[in-house]
């Protein structure tokens, strides 16, 4: 996706809710804030990738900051939050017609939970109150048959994975695609390193994702969504030779829809106007859509 | 009032909600936003009024817009629509026990008219749907009985009006000051010149402000809110005078907290947090607080 005008404020919202996260001194919250404005002045062009726009100004906040990973403590908690919600999830596919359905609504609504933008939450408990209410929301937009198909028939599926709790539910979803096509062979991809509130190897290694992929492969560097061109040549391989690429959340779509990797299953929760009509999608509804 | 970090990307969010209104050309919108984010860039600093950032960020949008009145459109509606509604104020008005009471709130009301930032509407008519509720509502902060007493015994008393739309409501306040002290001397004041959607010399004259007040003055130049070096002679010497200054609106909280001047009454609706917390008061009430 290309940057939006509204993107801007935007990624200065985020960076500013990250500061507040990181800091409390008052020089350095100013020293972010006018280093990110100033990068923001030289690099926006609504010809780029908006993706690659925030991942420069993340990095100049960082640094600033001198913080590798402001948004550790809130990660660690969505994890436990989404963990505490996974009983309910398992309570919901074993009721479930169609498992596999039910557990990417579920991952889906895992996506609802991100911090520092407009339609994400301000806190990682707000997903206890919200998770039933989304549940009844279900589907605002359904590839899943047309995703099932393609499923039915992969030998390699890659999955992109978004956010710290999310990432909870995405183990659910993992052990789902697996049942429904055994013969798969599952990759999953997280971030090379930490950034906003992604999921990393390290996530992936306490959820012992082992048990339900086949191997987990990251992004290689600090970027949001993918930077295409520091991508890992493991990463690059797996890629070409997938049958069908899921990614979950904003950002991988910023990232994959600049590419021509097909076919490519988004499932996401609409959470800003700029995405959603990228996507020609309402805003603030689960969706699963396939570019075939 | 100090500039916030919120204030940053709510300004830039003004902006493009400006550009949008002024221009289609591409170009010119990424030469607004670059431009935009690299005086911010240089202009940010904690202990530095928001008002006078954002007078400086609006001036540098306008003159790359070439545009000198981007609002305008918007702001002859917000008049049209207001005037629509002086039927139920006056009914209003006429049913209540306490006439200029029942003026401040609609004249606060009027206030919740204001556009390109979150806690605004997005359109003219909204305030049509909304009013009644507003009314309900009430004041959710209120020194009127204390500003009452100081009108009471006060000769001389300057209003400072906000944006177009709540003006058409100032009218009918202006006059309800006066009913309720025949013996002031009242002074309206409205912008030098067009910024964002604030009443001018203009809407006075077109909505016969000589019905109602003594004399109306201007800020004398361009800026948000009243920028103290460059006020005209005769609205120094008013103010120096003034047994009671009333402040519609949010800008005018932004430069005059940064004064002296008292007695002072803030009319206002709280639309965004930055305000809201200086002035400790909770988000989206409708306010009458006095600083004396």
């Amino acid at each position: 996706m290309k940057i939006q005008n509204e993107c801007v404020p935007c990624l200065l919202k985020r960076v500013i809710f990250e500061v507040e996260q990181s800091t409390k001194d008052k020089k350095t919250k100013k020293k972010v804030i006018k280093n990110a404005c100033k990068l923001l002045s030289e690099l926006y062009d609504p010809d780029e990738c908006s993706a690659v726009i925030a991942t420069e100004v993340h990095r100049i906040a960082y640094e600033v900051l001198g913080d590798k990973d402001p948004y550790r403590h809130l990660k660690d908690l969505s994890n436990r939050v989404a963990q505490s919600l996974v009983p309910r999830v398992e309570e919901l596919i074993k009721k479930s017609d169609d498992p596999l359905g039910t557990s990417i609504l579920c991952s889906i609504i895992g996506n609802t939970m991100d911090f520092g933008i407009e339609g994400g939450s301000s806190h990682p408990d707000m997903l206890k109150d919200l998770f039933e209410k989304y549940v009844s929301d279900g589907l605002g937009y359904d590839d899943t048959p047309r995703v099932k198909v393609l499923l039915g028939k992969a030998k390699r599926v890659v999955l992109f994975a978004d956010n710290c709790g999310e990432i909870v539910f995405d183990k659910v979803l993992c052990r789902e695609l697996k049942n429904f096509n055994p013969n798969v062979f599952l990759s999953l991809v997280v971030r090379g390193e930490s950034i906003i509130s992604d999921a990393t190897m390290k996530d992936t290694d306490e959820l012992r994702f082992d048990e339900v992929v086949d191997e987990v492969l990251t992004t290689g560097c600090f970027a949001v969504g993918v930077d295409f061109k520091r991508m890992p040549d493991d990463l690059k391989k797996t890629l070409e030779k997938a049958d069908l690429i899921i990614c979950k959340g904003m950002a991988n779509y910023e990232s994959f829809s600049e590419t021509r990797y097909h076919p490519i299953a988004y499932l996401l929760r609409t959470k800003c106007t700029a995405i959603a009509n990228s996507m020609e999608l309402p805003l603030n509804i689960n969706a699963v859509k396939l570019y075939q």
